[in-house]
């Protein structure tokens, strides 16, 4: 099932087997915590497509944390795609989790316009200096806006979603102007935020954000979430996410 | 100095003395986090306008803590602008704090365009519900946006504010989409940002922004500020910004 550069770990939240590369791109806490920050807000029988999927780790964890009844992963490298569709099948999870391998810009190839009542990403993060990153570079693409912008996820996103829908993204904190202004612009009206600080005495390493299309102003900012003790070991909230006793 | 419906405190931060009513609107937190938020941000020589200035504990506070060499304070209510003159005479600020009786939405009629380096504002936090605040009500006229917007108050903030002037505001976290909305209409850019936690398992109670006229995009989002210990004292961080050792 895995290639010779590959391994395959377990997740201990659900089981789930998945395939990365021993040296390349692994998932990280990012992802973990978007589907734990949208696991609940996702109701029974809806569809969801997660955007920039990499190796599929979010579709994995969502099919078991979530009630979404279908999930499509979107991706536009080929190797990922084609080790998250690996998993998919080592999971025997076929019939809740499809994988594209396709380009989010050209969004309306692979879906029906405002179809999906939950998207979910984690985009690349970092503002791409041109000539800096190699586009042939694998995590340089799932790193930095190489392959696609803050702008272009946002409205993929649109695209998607069903009026009401959501959408739940983890970003840099110092994009957040950028970011509210980019969802204003495709309608998507920031909803639920939290920062996420390594430690809690720290500056923020990171933003979750809920938006939902076309809804009303009022933001809430749920209390701050600290991913280590002053020991270094992990707070009791992310051994729970991590579903360590 | 003071009126019979009127008390006269003293601020430990600096002993200057505010005259306040006994029984009406008197500042709160906010603006003392307002103060300790902007005081070190605003360079020697610095000339600063504040805002919905109330009976004008701001000025009072940054004539010692920041190194603006003139300070001028504006306010709607023609009691509170009043107590906020006799507030400066009492303490003999009048060469460094001028305090003048206008509205804002005309604030050309008192200040020059782009002649300032900083503003400040705590400005009346909560959406107006047409009807049920009493345009009479002084008290509602601080809290609520009877008088003036939050639109209003950014628009004077940008025809003061040279290019890469500073605005330093204090509002509620769940405007903050409609904040970074209006900041870039009218090119403020938000460079600085601190949540305010009531206790530190809590939602934030209040946002500290920094915005800087025509500058680049890039937030710094300071370590969240917490008011209480569990056992209801006051953090070690909030004495310091009140000056109780």
């Amino acid at each position: 099932m895995e290639n010779s550069n590959e391994i395959i770990d377990e997740l201990k939240q659900n089981g789930c087997k998945i395939i990365q590369e021993k040296n390349g791109f692994k998932f990280g806490i990012d992802a973990v915590l978007l589907v734990w920050f949208c696991s609940e807000s996702i109701r029974n029988n809806q569809s969801l497509v997660d955007l920039c999927t990499g190796t599929g780790i979010i579709p994995l964890l969502l099919s078991s944390s979530s009630r979404a009844s279908h999930i499509s992963a979107l991706e536009i490298q080929d190797c990922y795609a084609d080790m998250a569709q690996r998993s998919v099948v080592l999971n025997q999870l076929q019939e809740k989790i499809e994988v594209l391998h396709g380009d989010l810009k050209n969004i309306q190839n692979y879906y029906k316009k405002h179809s999906v009542e939950n998207v979910t990403c984690n985009p690349p993060y970092m503002i791409c200096d041109h000539g800096k990153q190699n586009p042939e570079d694998k995590k340089a693409i799932a790193r930095f806006e190489v392959m696609c912008t803050l702008e272009d996820v946002v409205r993929a996103a649109d695209y998607l979603l069903k009026p009401g829908g959501a959408f739940f993204m983890i970003h840099k904190p110092f994009r957040l102007p950028e970011i509210f202004s980019v969802f204003e612009k495709y309608h998507i009206e920031p909803k639920r935020m939290q920062l996420v600080l390594s430690h809690a005495d720290e500056e923020p390493a990171m933003v979750l954000i809920e938006g939902r299309k076309n809804a009303g102003r009022r933001l809430k900012i749920e209390k701050p979430l600290v991913v280590y003790n002053p020991d270094g070991t992990y707070t009791q909230g992310i051994n729970k996410i991590y579903g360590i006793n």
